[in-house]
């Protein structure tokens, strides 16, 4: 809750054990603090003007709408506007009751594969809330902007690296044609960076200096 | 993994403890059972055609492309079918280091709050996962189908709420247009689908019929 930006927990009828032991909950103490505890499910969500429940797949017949996740995520947040929204998680043995989803205006799915359904309640909760917070236009990001290397470096990488083959015994004799065509094709596609593409000049001035000088 | 169809787990240098426990996870005995230890990160992701990291926003120094997880994802979901692919995560304490982020080709970060980076390791391997199995065209899906009342049906509601407004002294006298108008209104706002419209004519005929014979 903390990670995603929520911050009003409320629990019914919890189990004081394994909830005094998550109070120790890095960064998230003031959450815990100021978490409310309700006698009913029906007091817990009284003041929302949405309660949506959560239920894996496969889940015995629904008089509920279910909805995947990815799209429910969507009407809760547009609803997260004009009022307060409840998101329920049932225990993490038994799930909610048939009667707590009567509460329910309607019940949302994890997209979790048909053979393994129930998931750990905090990782459920953590994807829930992160599908809420998640950006679309995040996922459709371009590319992040790079500097990529000038051709007359690469050419000059091209030239160094052949010399060093010569030198170095890798090609027998002076570099012919079609093997230069080879070495400047690998050259380009190592795509390299502005940055990168200095760093190797240097080490292959450094490497074809040793060899001359070994000579 | 097992919620999100996920089944190769390499670990390097393992909490044995906590692992040990891990164990009894529902469900996913399969995986535990099946996972794998290696000496070091470079045997662990040694057959990989990518190798993706993970850490927290507000991190060091990065010399790594840092992609948010909406966008990463979608990267690594390419890459899946055309290799191996690893995604890694550090120990919850602290996350991966310089040395093991150096294997890595990018990072990934989950978009926490600036606030609270850190996440849980079980957590934000789920939220993750999600993130790579969850389906964009869910997430636009339509409303699924519904069968809306009748407006026949959606009439003889109203004409019978009238009545009973009547007979239980709501309205003191007979109905008046502008009454009707409103209560229709009121009926139609209910949008109510054809069998919820049968139930409430049911009760409602069921209420006349006492409430008749009570005078």
């Amino acid at each position: 809750m903390s990670n995603f930006g929520f911050f009003e927990l409320r629990l019914v009828n919890p189990y004081e054990a394994a909830f005094r032991e998550a109070r120790s909950a890095v960064n998230a103490q003031e959450i815990l603090a100021g978490a409310r505890e309700y006698p009913t499910l029906a007091a817990a969500v009284a003041d929302c003007g949405l309660v949506v429940g959560t239920t894996s797949i496969g889940h015995r017949a629904l008089e509920h709408p279910l909805r995947r996740l990815e799209y429910g995520a969507r009407l809760l947040s547009k609803k997260m506007a004009e009022a307060p929204v409840a998101l329920l998680f049932g225990s993490e043995k038994f799930g909610l009751s048939n009667e707590d989803m009567s509460y329910c205006h309607w019940l949302m799915r994890i997209p979790t594969r048909r053979e393994h359904g129930s998931m750990n309640l905090g990782q459920a909760v953590a994807v829930c809330l992160y599908e809420i917070v998640r950006s679309p236009v995040a996922a459709t990001a371009k590319p992040e902007p790079r500097r990529p290397a000038k051709a007359e470096d690469l050419e000059r990488l091209t030239t160094l690296l052949e010399e060093v083959l010569e030198r170095s015994g890798y090609v027998h004799a002076r570099v012919e044609g079609s093997t230069r065509m080879k070495i400047r094709r690998m050259v380009r596609r190592l795509d390299l960076n502005v940055h990168d593409a200095e760093v190797w000049l240097g080490m292959m001035r450094q490497i074809l200096w040793k060899l001359e000088r070994g000579e």
